[in-house]
């Protein structure tokens, strides 16, 4: 049944309403919200509390190991989503993994551009290593905007001297402000969702007068050296494909250990529609196993030494082609 | 211990004796069969056979399944290499995915150079259909040439109108005999085996005179429309890096179902060195688990209608970046 599920989520993304002019972001809000929002499972019990000085929804599968944590970070541009849109996405990995889940509702553009969301991320993260959670037992996930926020959370973990966690899973990551990738304009007629306008306007207002090649603002060109093993999943679908292709390529040549699953036909964060689309569901168990396979001293690098910080300079060499 | 298995294997491999001069081919299949060869593991049977006009090594698991039929295409540059030389990481391979191998010995150059391995690779693809093997039992594999050959081979028998394998896994596949990619110079420190020197070696005598970027010489430059399920591993410390993250990104952005692996601190076909090293055994059951996943009618992708053979040509497409 998959190829039709695929084609019938196209369609269904594709009759979305569009409005001739932007709306604002509260109406950006507003509008994802209602169209995304999916609960928590009945299994995963949901806390309202606070981490690194943000409220954060706690989510606690029935099934959770004693030991692990996953820390989330949504999607969203960078200006809308929060903890309660993706409360269903995060509890189903969380379920699945038998994690306990912290997702952050960090502070979002345009009221406050970069770097208040990296600021946020690592506060978080930074609150649980104190809190005296061993690094080995943590693990990070993020999708789209969030996915680029988990990469650039690990490498400002990285410069502040901080240990890296056991293992990050991206969905779709959005790693490119500056828009560099093929497939911005390639998969323009085959991305249900975005445009290249869609996207430079969440550009935009994350950036603002910023330097948008900045390696807190698109990790894609920054050096990952040092990062844990990484998991990227992408629809090819999507204008977003070559942001998490390039970031696996560039993980790569840093020496990270890194996954790359690209699905055909899959729109961006493709995850979301778990329970309807067959390809969600192995998705997001192959991140669950991702995520539990590398937790604890067991995984294949746990003797290798803490890299030592190599600066968060632009790379020197020329796209990793 | 896997550190330290990759730093033995890394100063194992980097004191091989290097002549001065480049050894003639003869010399070059010696050298490299008294260095590579390993015999099937006990527990698979071997016979010598034909397929598609050439001698073909067949092992057979004492498990093997009544269906599926894995076809291998050796490593060795399109110049050295053999069935032989390969016969206990396709014995091995063949064991733990619990299928019957077929490894072809295709005509090598300098005496048969491009197109005569993909005639070779196709022939044999085609004679297992003509003998009644449903495609959706057979799955494809190959090292480093013979990775970049398994990837020719299957568009080739598109543009012939033959139906595609269930599904295809390449170990540090070499796709590019232009040598374009970035690593085959940023990678030259890193790689205890190869220089960008030997390499060209290589492609001087398997593409002659002929185009080098043709895309069956050269599968990275080709539209992969159609492919099957594909799996690439590869290792960081190799100049072939990006041989392997292109192809993915290719096939990604064509629709193909992609996964690529990266493995940090790892040479070229790394899986040669099961039994010593942890991370070559880990890779082997990933690829055997890939393989035997996709046999039958069961894999997401067996209601999609054969797709129509789009034409071997250089693709439009800009770099996939």
């Amino acid at each position: 049944m998959s190829r039709q599920q695929r084609d019938a989520l196209d369609a269904v993304l594709r009759s979305a309403p569009r409005s001739e002019t932007r709306p604002t972001p509260e109406q950006q809000r507003s509008d994802f919200s209602a169209a995304l929002t999916r609960p928590a499972p009945e299994d995963v019990v949901t806390r309202r509390t606070v981490l690194g000085g943000r409220p954060t929804l706690e989510l606690e599968p029935a099934e959770a190991s004693d030991h692990g944590l996953l820390l989330f970070l949504h999607g969203g541009g960078y200006v809308i989503g929060s903890p309660d849109t993706h409360a269903g996405l995060v509890g189903e990995l969380a379920r699945r993994a038998g994690l306990r889940a912290m997702s952050v509702d960090y502070r979002l553009a345009p009221e406050h551009p970069f770097p208040a969301a990296v600021d946020d991320g690592l506060a978080a993260y930074r609150e649980l290593l104190a809190a005296g959670t061993d690094p080995r037992d943590l693990v990070l996930a993020g999708d789209s905007a969030g996915g680029g926020l988990s990469i650039a959370t690990l490498l400002a973990a990285r410069e502040a001297g901080l240990p890296q966690p056991a293992a990050v899973v991206v969905f779709s990551p959005w790693t490119d402000l500056t828009l560099s990738g093929a497939s911005i304009r390639s998969k323009e007629d085959a991305d249900p969702i975005f445009t290249e306008a869609d996207v430079r306007a969440y550009a935009d207002l994350y950036a603002g007068a910023g330097d948008r090649a900045h390696p807190l603002a698109s990790p894609v060109l920054a050096d990952l050296t040092g990062l844990p093993p990484l998991l990227v999943q992408v629809g090819a679908n999507e204008i977003l494909l070559d942001d998490a292709v390039r970031l696996a390529g560039r993980a790569g040549a840093d020496g990270v250990e890194v996954t790359l699953e690209v699905g055909p036909g899959l729109p961006h964060v493709f995850q979301h529609h778990y329970g309807h689309l067959d390809e969600a569901d192995a998705a997001l168990d192959r991140a669950a196993r991702f995520l539990t396979s590398h937790l604890g001293a067991g995984h294949p690098d746990a003797d290798r030494p803490e890299p030592v910080p190599s600066g968060l300079r632009h790379s020197r060499r020329a796209s990793a082609s």
